[in-house]
């Protein structure tokens, strides 16, 4: 059997050894996941964001035990962040989600792919694709937000929650227009701390003030206490208010075109410049392009250009 | 006269116009960055980094200064954060470097090139280039290291200088190797606050058990005072020893190359990207792909396939 027949049957291990050689790029991973392309489409994609320190993997822990009670299968997919300076903080939080770990009902997996451009993005999609496969009902896709690519990863989710903390409301200024547009929901996690009220209604003002079409999708402002499982039952609500809008309105087709074009378009970038580059370095040209480089006879934009023009794109 | 020439006779406005038309990605920029290229090589090229909050703009600010006191002209790219929740706090940062704006010798000009995989690497190396043709002795490139992409931008600098806060130190588990590896200086900045002895005394230790080849530059922490100009004499003294060594051991031929292999491959990635993507767009195989897609009839892995087969590559 191949690894792809193994994960449709159930095979947990299976699965696991896939989602390996997703991160590892290994080549023979993609006739796997051309196997299971057909199967995907069936799972609710929640991504979850938030700065560092908002506690929101324990406020995905009370998230996945929410569903779980509802019996639904949970995938949970954790990016791990690429900065240098988001520390180790996050490998503490990713432990508390370990008392499911012995739960067969939850997947939990993380992603760790760095140094290649775009290629955490589509890892991300390929796993999220593994767990879709397997059956999973919904699939969490967690991200530290700091950087772009991670809010670019989490805003391919149907439902995208944004995680913040009492007094980063403080200070307008200090929440950029970006955060606004991502969010489907917010929440405003510890929120038995100072100031929770006060960024929570600044935030629900800025997100009035972006006056939405008639019918759109207005999201609300939630408070938890992720620790302690305050405002989880109202959370779990919320996304399914959510989920229901995107099947009534015709969104939730256009964002799974929109994923399966993006993982398109990831795979053909990556593809496309490996394929390319292992050309020209394997006939010399790549070599001539350094050696002009380095002698300022040639410059990297005519060495572009003269890489197209061989191939004849036009 | 062109854009490069006018750059090239130390029109600043040009030099803003050209700048202005690589963060717009104009096609025009290309021309002129073609002309420019054989006239760069010269600056040296300083790349700072560090959480938000070390105080980063504030150094930079007093290092612009220290440069300006040895009448080297000095160009600054300041990247601004992609992520959404960086915050405010840098644009204020910024504008505390703005007492160099009335200064003909200092150019400082923020960029804020996002959404593009591996556009902002690209487009910050582009303006650094103008920078270098211009005739700028230094150029400062400034990042808020919280993201990949801006650890990769700064890393291909001459002297990568890696700015922390007392503090950060106390977790040695919170500090990842990452920026160990990247750091040729290593600042602990606000050292008048409680602990910098330690963070210091803790970053030397861990950066003593990296055991560097003999003949290898061992980098040195530095405590500074950003705001009242404490240990920047210093600081400049250890980028000049680190230029020295740069010169000396042959290091700085292979970081100017290896830049250029960076530049060429960055531009390559994206213009294989854009041609291509341009062209399955105007010959209705996008179309159809996507209509497969979305019947599940195709999937994304032998799309890409198609598409590369089409071009005949290998």
């Amino acid at each position: 059997m191949t690894l792809a027949e193994r994960v449709l049957d159930g095979d947990v291990r299976a699965a696991a050894r896939l989602m390996r050689d997703i991160d590892d790029r290994f080549k023979s991973a993609v006739a796997e996941l051309k196997a299971l392309y057909p199967r995907t489409g069936n799972a609710y994609i929640l991504g979850i964001t938030g700065p560092p320190g908002a506690g929101k993997s324990t406020l995905v822990d009370q998230i996945i035990a929410a569903f779980r009670r509802k019996d639904l299968l949970v995938g949970v997919v954790a990016i791990d962040p690429t900065s240098p300076f988001s520390g180790g903080a996050i490998l503490g939080d990713r432990i508390r989600m370990n008392r499911h770990a012995e739960d067969a009902g939850v997947f939990i997996r993380s992603l760790a792919t760095r140094g290649c451009l775009g290629g955490m993005s589509r890892s991300t999609m390929d796993v999220v694709n593994v767990m879709d496969a397997m059956g999973m009902d919904v699939v969490i896709v967690e991200t530290v937000g700091v950087g772009q690519d991670e809010v670019d990863i989490v805003s391919t989710a149907h439902t995208t929650v944004v995680v913040m903390v009492p007094g980063m409301g403080d200070d307008i200024q200090a929440i950029k227009a970006g955060i606004l547009e991502i969010g489907d929901v917010f929440v405003v996690n510890k929120a038995d701390r100072d100031g929770a009220d006060r960024t929570a209604r600044e935030l629900t003002a800025m997100l009035e003030m972006k006056h939405p079409e008639p019918g759109a999708w207005q999201p609300h402002v939630l408070k938890t206490e992720g620790s302690r499982g305050i405002g989880i039952e109202e959370l779990i609500e919320e996304f399914e208010a959510h989920r229901e809008y995107l099947k009534v309105s015709g969104a939730l087709q256009r964002l799974i075109e929109e994923r399966n074009a993006k993982l398109f378009a990831d795979t053909l970038r990556q593809e496309l410049f490996e394929t390319v580059f292992g050309h020209i370095t394997e006939n010399g040209k790549y070599r001539e392009i350094l050696d002009g480089l380095r002698n300022r006879t040639m410059d990297p934009y005519t060495a572009v250009e003269e890489v197209l023009a061989a191939r004849a794109f036009s």
